[in-house]
């Protein structure tokens, strides 16, 4: 089946709207209980979603999944194309990521972990472009050594590699004060801070780390979003990159996120609608009612919310989201990052890097060899610098194209990817926020509002903006409705 | 409530046993459908045996867990005493431990994690005892930088700190030759090939944390047990000590299995029998009936056994274990640990650590500070040399007491401990492999016969040994099992 979503272009075709995608879910709709109200409704189908309505319905609670979206997988989905499977958004696991760890365990797949930086043909170098240093060539191993020295000296704030300020990563506010101070500098500031210590290779190659992590610019982010991942990754440079880009599934998340879809459908309990947006959220007399923008109304006695928080405020809430709700989702996120898959000619650049760091729009900030297609030739995968590409007429495009051409020398064969900025349903990439959000928004966005618990990879404790982040969410949304709708036995009949 | 289990001694009143313990429970049986055939038959209520009895459930099937001891918690329990938690077996948990870790979350229990190693008074250094090198104290900062030279050196196998035999830590045999090969040889001949570039401080200290972490001695043990736990970590010495021995639960491991229990207990479709022994399960006619001490008999669809590596031939198999669970169980897991407790006059041993290796028997491998009990005493925890102290008489209570008094200066008011490897329900510790196991049957072990699924932490492909590895097992037991159940429908009725 194909989703709408997601652009593709090859020469014979031009640009083209709609993937390939086996999340797609045929028939559409389901309603098992139609008329009844049900134990939950949870409103989206991303990972936070698929888990909290899988541990909700297999625990034999009725539970009506919502999601605008043809699909399952939110902003993390798989469009397999010539044999190829294509990571549109989410991709990367590992086993320092313990929700998604632990779902891999339940089913049995670590076998699907793959590595997507082992055994590489081609050029072992990197091609980097940091401002008036112009177009350079570094060997791999002189990459890593100086990713090592700058990341380790913007991260190592206090002597002890910033465990002080993140002493337990899942819990951001472990260590409060000292989180609090360093939560209000951007990376920008940071990096000027030390940069005087590292070479202009060194400069280009952290700026462009940050920016590709981040899908902001560097005055955009807060620092504490990139010490984050290093806290989480084990305070390290070399485990940092083996945390966020070496292990994929070779089933693509896809197969993964149908895996949960399927355990939920098997207990009997699930109801769902597809391309089904909510438009409103009453609560009122003990229950929660979902309007949907063709008008039905579907009722329950929870709802579970994973709307991202880029959108929260396209949906009215009534009574409304709390005030603090109301600002962060204004405020939004910053990762506007389009992440675009090349399939180019050859094996050559599967061992290639390419590094960009300036304040030219248009540029792509990192890309690399991610693996090889069926057809032998090198598929690729960048990060566009600064955000967006800016031309919403074509969808970016044009710019982006233009900005993959100038970035590799080798033929391009065919681009794929789906611009999250652009996406009414998500506008904006994986999360990440500016100077002082977290401090100021992260606790009021887990807060429950009465009946309605919110539930979203943007908001996670520990890995958010990461597939671990959003299963952490569903996996706690489901435990606190499960525990409420247990308090009322009736709530089960 | 006391269990029966574990030794007390003070001063008035002697050696003593059974210990007050939260995971005793009351009444010791619920049969809510005597009877009646039962979906699942979960044998031990230990980590491996809550986490599958709680899926199962929770998922609607019906339940029975049948377990020896008067508690709940297997090998991971915790005594209260005075206020102040010990913990009798597993007891430090992190979040590189995925299965624990989101056992945690789900719960919303991190803001139970306590670091164990925090701003510790006293004395700031170790007494260390390694052969004919005597009596030495050494600076805490300098055995760590004495550990990460030695352990470095010890795992470092292939200039890629171990990460060619190890690539994947949870997956045992992800690089299947490396392994099997590294699989072969004791941590002694390890040591041997490695010795020579390291002081007697290094050697001793390297000595004490293999023993320690294995409760056998290092000609018993094999190299890749403590090369697991160094890949498991993120392949670092200081990680290694995070991982393994810093976050506590300030409620103690049974506060957590407590919650796991009530969880399952909660759905209505557990029943449960303690203090009843299995002696033998027949599996016949599509079913598998366990019969147990007493004489009674109970019959499920499925089995989920989570009996001990050392005591699996204690029961008897109809049809008989596969030949090579018989051999394993047979050879055993090598843990024969006493940890065991001390309550210490004054906060001096806060920051003490003991060293030891030496051939002598009736020795502390190594001990240290854990905390500060409610009357202001410090409570170290202790870790034998080479196994279990062999007076079974008094459960190897007056060696061990001995061992102690030689090993720290402070005055002991209190010692508890429970001598797992005289425990016939356990006869071990924490399970760790001798030369060769894990490579001819670690497979094996986790293989199911027919309805029957085995799960214990002993298995575990991960963190084996750990309470995250009796977790990961029992997740896993679960999802097969109610696999198969759902292919039956009439199972469920």
């Amino acid at each position: 089946m194909d989703t709408k979503e997601g652009c593709h272009f090859d020469k014979e075709t031009g640009l083209t709207e709609g993937l390939p995608c086996e999340g797609v879910i045929v028939p559409p709709t389901l309603e098992s209980i139609s008329g009844q109200r049900y134990d939950a409704i949870v409103l989206g189908a991303g990972y936070a979603g698929l888990v909290a309505a899988r541990d909700l319905a297999t625990r034999g609670h009725k539970v009506l999944l919502l999601e605008a979206r043809d699909r399952i997988g939110g902003r993390t989905w798989t469009s397999v194309i010539e044999g190829y499977p294509y990571e549109m958004g989410g991709t990367w696991v590992h086993w320092g990521q313990p929700h998604i760890w632990t779902e891999l365990s339940k089913y049995d797949m670590v076998d699907q972990l793959e590595d997507s930086a082992k055994g590489l043909p081609g050029v072992q170098h990197s091609t980097s472009y940091y401002f008036e240093h112009g177009k350079r060539t570094v060997s791999l191993a002189e990459d890593a050594d100086n990713l090592k020295t700058a990341l380790t000296a913007f991260c190592d704030v206090d002597g002890e590699l910033g465990k002080t300020v993140l002493p337990i990563p899942h819990k951001p506010f472990a260590a409060a004060t000292e989180f609090t101070k360093w939560d209000q500098i951007s990376a920008a500031e940071r990096f000027d801070q030390i940069k005087d210590r590292l070479t202009p290779d060194q400069q280009g190659i952290l700026l462009s780390t940050i920016v590709t992590a981040s899908g902001a610019s560097a005055d955009q982010l807060a620092f504490t979003e990139i010490l984050r991942w290093w806290a989480l990754s084990g305070y390290d440079s070399e485990a940092y990159m083996a945390y966020v880009i070496k292990w994929k599934l070779k089933c693509g998340q896809t197969g993964l996120s149908l895996r949960i879809f399927r355990d939920a459908l098997a207990s009997g309990s699930l109801s769902y609608r597809f391309s089904t947006l909510a438009k409103r959220i009453d609560q009122s007399g003990g229950q929660v009612t979902v309007t949907t923008s063709n008008g039905s109304q579907h009722v329950a006695s929870y709802l579970v919310c994973t709307i991202p928080l880029n959108t929260l405020n396209d949906v009215v809430f009534n009574p409304p989201l709390s005030r603090n709700k109301v600002l962060a989702a204004a405020k939004g996120q910053v990762n506007l990052c389009v992440k675009a898959h090349a399939e180019v000619a050859g094996t050559d650049q599967r061992s290639w890097w390419g590094i960009a760091y300036n304040k030219r729009p248009g540029m792509m900030a990192g890309a690399f060899g991610d693996g090889l297609t069926p057809a032998g030739n090198t598929h690729l995968v960048s990060f566009s610098l600064n955000g967006a590409f800016q031309n919403t007429a074509d969808r970016g495009f044009a710019e982006m194209k233009t900005a993959y051409e100038e970035f590799t020398s080798a033929e391009i064969k065919r681009l794929l990817y789906h611009p999250w900025a652009q996406d009414p349903l998500s506008k904006g990439t994986w999360a990440m926020y500016g100077p002082g959000f977290a401090t100021r928004f992260k606790r009021d966005l887990q807060a429950s509002q009465g009946r309605v618990h919110f539930a979203s990879a943007d908001w996670a404790d520990g890995w958010h903006g990461f597939i671990d982040g959003a299963i952490e969410q569903g996996i706690r949304a489901a435990t606190k409705v499960s525990t409420e709708l247990q308090k009322v036995p009736s709530a089960r009949l």
